[in-house]
């Protein structure tokens, strides 16, 4: 089968696939184009957005659902549909985040996003955050029952872009999130895929 | 087993769950608060966001990762790993409407709202719905290779939300998405929940 995943030369929504494809020693096309071409491949994305995953030149878009369906192949999607479940529920509270701070970085209009910076920055990304922290330290450095799933490498690959969109490092005062960044970090398949990776815009 | 619902008295993202437990012929308790109560209800929600399923007094929050393991359940979440996939790409494509929306429904700036009507209903809305129409005629009716499965009852669940949000009728001009609707409210255990739910906000 060939992989090929197309996205902005960026980590944010592609990394978690990225990881999962390294995870699983697959030999995948890493595509990445600059900021200046989107208008050209936006029109070619099945809903206008990226990134995609082509596999044997099939078309999919949707991170999550992408990365859901690799995790499977990787034994990290649960092992039963309880299981499974709470790592669904751990992604999507961090897509969550995501999407707060989003609001606020995307926002064109300044007055909009000089209303939102405080809540955002006093409460919910704290609050997410201090969640988060709780709940790895309470699952023995993961998210989920004590052990490896999708959702730390999700985490972990998104960060970069959280804290990018956030401009502060989000891990900070924060040790068992910083643990898990490490240790997601140190898995073989993925400490190779980081030192040859590109240099990103974020 | 018990389980209970706690959201506001209103189909959007209480709904999908709402059909799947009545498809399941689940016995549930659909509790429904007023928005003056959300102030004091929000707090004790585990992101402080609704809804929550409890399921034998366990507290499960994000509505996508509820529906997806009562799917299972149903035998509504795909036959393999790659169907299961594609289910979860259209239910994050209907949500990517959903945001989009809300975006717009929810910003509390009258400047930035305004700036965001045009590009939301000349491109944006009108984008996804036909798409959506054009999936569904391609797919006999239904979302993801010609049979029902979730992403068919969370389109159906949510759309009274996203007409509420709109201000539109969004299936006018498009058979299909009103032919899937009417499919979905007529399997017999969703009519009956149909029948009996409470007059909600929207």
């Amino acid at each position: 089968m060939t992989y090929k995943l197309t996205y902005f030369n960026a980590t944010a929504l592609g990394e978690p696939i990225r990881f999962l494809l390294s995870y699983l020693d697959i030999d995948f096309e890493d595509y990445r184009f600059e900021v200046e071409s989107w208008p050209t491949i936006k029109p070619t994305m099945p809903f206008g957005k990226a990134p995609i995953l082509e596999v044997d030149g099939k078309v999919l878009n949707q991170s999550a659902a992408i990365s859901r369906y690799l995790a499977k192949k990787a034994g990290l999607a649960g092992n039963d549909d309880w299981e499974s479940m709470l790592i669904d529920i751990a992604v999507d509270n961090i897509h969550d985040l995501r999407q707060a701070l989003a609001g606020y970085f995307y926002d064109q209009n300044e007055e909009s996003k000089n209303q939102k910076y405080v809540p955002l920055f006093k409460e919910t990304v704290p609050y997410y955050m201090d969640k988060f922290e709780e709940i790895v330290a309470e699952n023995k450095g993961y998210f989920v029952n004590g052990k490896l799933t999708w959702a730390d490498l999700f985490f972990v690959g998104v960060l970069g872009y959280l804290n990018h969109m956030a401009k502060i490092d989000l891990l900070e005062g924060r040790p068992h999130l910083q643990g898990l960044k490490d240790t997601i970090e140190n898995i073989p398949q993925i400490k190779l895929y980081i030192e040859k990776r590109p240099t990103a815009m974020f």
